[in-house]
């Protein structure tokens, strides 16, 4: 049977780090989705449609994967996908409090659902979608932070182009 | 003297984890009082009453509590109610550096009150009042997390039930 | 060439754990420009000229200061500056995480701009302006955490005086 | 082609910890290559040949695995075993610091292997072997941590049996 | 009946950062035993009976106090001397993951022992024993941070006197 | 007058991390000491002459700097050459509490002496004279990691060459 991992997120846009873990995954598993969180209650830089267009073009060269959405909860999104397990990034600085919560509530709801944790390369280490937009806002150069495909995008939205 | 401890919280709603925490506070405090935190620029799930209510149905096997609420600081509540300290329940994935900033500002404020920390059993450290709400929200099943009574109000208030 | 360090902030309002990493960063540096970030977005509890006066009053006994504001990326007001570093207190019970991330995106938007971290003095770990707020907006005893004029100020904007 | 993962450590004795990491991935992994790291300067409670034994009794029942040694470069022994992947198991108390320093040298030493990390069971979280052998050196009852048959043996070594 | 609170630890020597927990801790208990761990395989720079002497020269004016030594697991020297709770002085820097384990695997094998942590005032978040024993070895001036009849014995071993 | 910087370590051996923080310190002081720990208690690779001329060779390109030893108290030494500050790299992965317990001790031992943190390339987060130590006696390709000639040296050292 196909192993396949969910790679969870808003991607709002998707940046370099979140591609790193992409290809990473991909070495583990046969499959990986790439699963928006569907958030009514968030405000977005980048509508839906938006998001998974950047995402095909920044993922064109990967084989192995899906694009797709969510609403609800997650391990049932993983169930009913037959996925294995949860992909997730850590960077040296993330919140791992918080990952361990979400990795025992999860496993609560849905024990058959592993969580698997796959450390970004060290370049990747600062760059996150909020902390890439807020630069962007005050006109930091966010080159080489995200493809450039997002990265023009960001520009447009932000008036800059 | 009796010995006096202060549980605060919002306890919107009461989980298991709270219960876990006041059944140890007991054992340590000739009496713990559940000090419900009125803060009116927050919203709730439960108002106060339902809070009150479901902590009293929760808690009815447990001697030597009160329930109460305050506004206002504190320090200067549990000074008003004799109290000796102030009981915090930790988890592993608890917000360390928060929790002592909190303990040495309430120190400043008042240096008689002490602050207690008691960790909670394994089985609770993914529960938390928001992370149970949202779980639920989405359908999930948070049989296990809450008491029953608890469980049953949550689904009335999501229209689950 | 003289070095100068920014430390830059909110300053809503000053409080002596800022004006403690004040202290020291004129021993390191010839120059240390206070600069208060401009942030639309944000309410505040003083405005800019108010916060500018208080930190004026507080640090009328302390040379080779001074006092500005900017709004934009913090690496290019640093720049344009010809600051060598930005200064950065840090407390115990600091948030790490979020500091390196800042630390290394700044890097990567300028890579010729350091980030500089003191430690303040251990009286001060429990100090942050929105404490300092939120425990004098419930009555309490806030002296010896600001300066008196930033207490008389913080009392009068309450409705306290 | 199989996706082998490497599960290294001294495993002196091995946990149900461990028992509950192997589980785990081996519903990631095709294979999971438990490798006991063979080290001259470190003093043992078992020798080779016992810790294998008892790895041997105590996995039985899990289909999907081998038990092997090493010495030298644990990313070498990754490569030359063809492994995608070195599995670590994480804690809630582990020392992340650690792992993603260790994570990022191994990358740098071979760039091929991945390191995945996947939380244990919330029972484990406090199970570690030193813990286990300290407690049972002090006559402290360590039934339920470890496969009844490592409880013996360690009863034996400690001379209690 | 009386609540019984066990202070364990090495106590080589006695520091203020021990006495000022003690304090807080007479406030919490009816009476708190401050217990020495017997390690043979340890190196001291004061043997028990010194370690004894300072502590009951340093605690002279604390009332509900008892000095004591055991050996074997902490938990069956608690339940022995019928004390309800483990008391833990924690500072901003301290090794919250080896307490948290440590209080698990006590909880573990013991479930009617409660562990209560308390935290330092902050001026002694820096004393630790070693830290204190280290500098005085180099000739470091340790005022402040024991009992004067400490400062003196250090000084003494040392060959400082 | 000239501000000074110590930048103190063992340096056993020098690393391309040490080399990064040493580049950052000139640019903030106006001569940064690198003084060697003399620790006759520690086992080192390199003797204090190798490690002084590996220091050398490495840094010749550096200029304001020195290199000397020290033993006893740091804060002592520190004061000897009129330095105005300790230089401490960071590392993403660094133990924090244990920098801050040095920082807090070494200002109560001398209040005049600073602490200055800064943070390595991200390139560097991973190394540590230890972990490159081991690697390179497993035969881990340690290039990029050390300047070429202390990788000669340790190949040397390990009988490598």
């Amino acid at each position: 049977m196909k192993k396949i991992g969910i790679f969870p997120g808003s991607f709002d846009p998707v940046t370099n780090g979140h591609i790193d873990i992409i290809k990473r995954g991909v070495k583990l598993f046969d499959k990986v989705i790439i699963a928006i969180l569907l958030n009514p209650a968030k405000t977005f830089m980048f509508n839906l449609d938006e998001r998974v267009d950047l995402l095909k073009n920044s993922l064109q060269d990967i084989s192995n994967i899906e694009i797709d959405s969510f609403d609800g909860l997650l391990v049932d999104y993983a169930a009913k996908r037959n996925a294995k397990a949860i992909l997730r990034g850590m960077r040296a600085v993330s919140d791992f409090e918080y990952e361990f919560q979400m990795t025992l509530m999860n496993r609560k709801l849905n024990k058959n659902i592993e969580t698997v944790f796959l450390m970004t390369d060290m370049q990747w280490i600062f760059t996150s979608s909020s902390m890439i937009k807020e630069a962007a806002s005050f006109g930091g150069d966010i080159n080489g932070m995200v493809p450039s495909v997002v990265e023009k995008k960001i520009k447009e939205k932000l008036g800059f182009s």
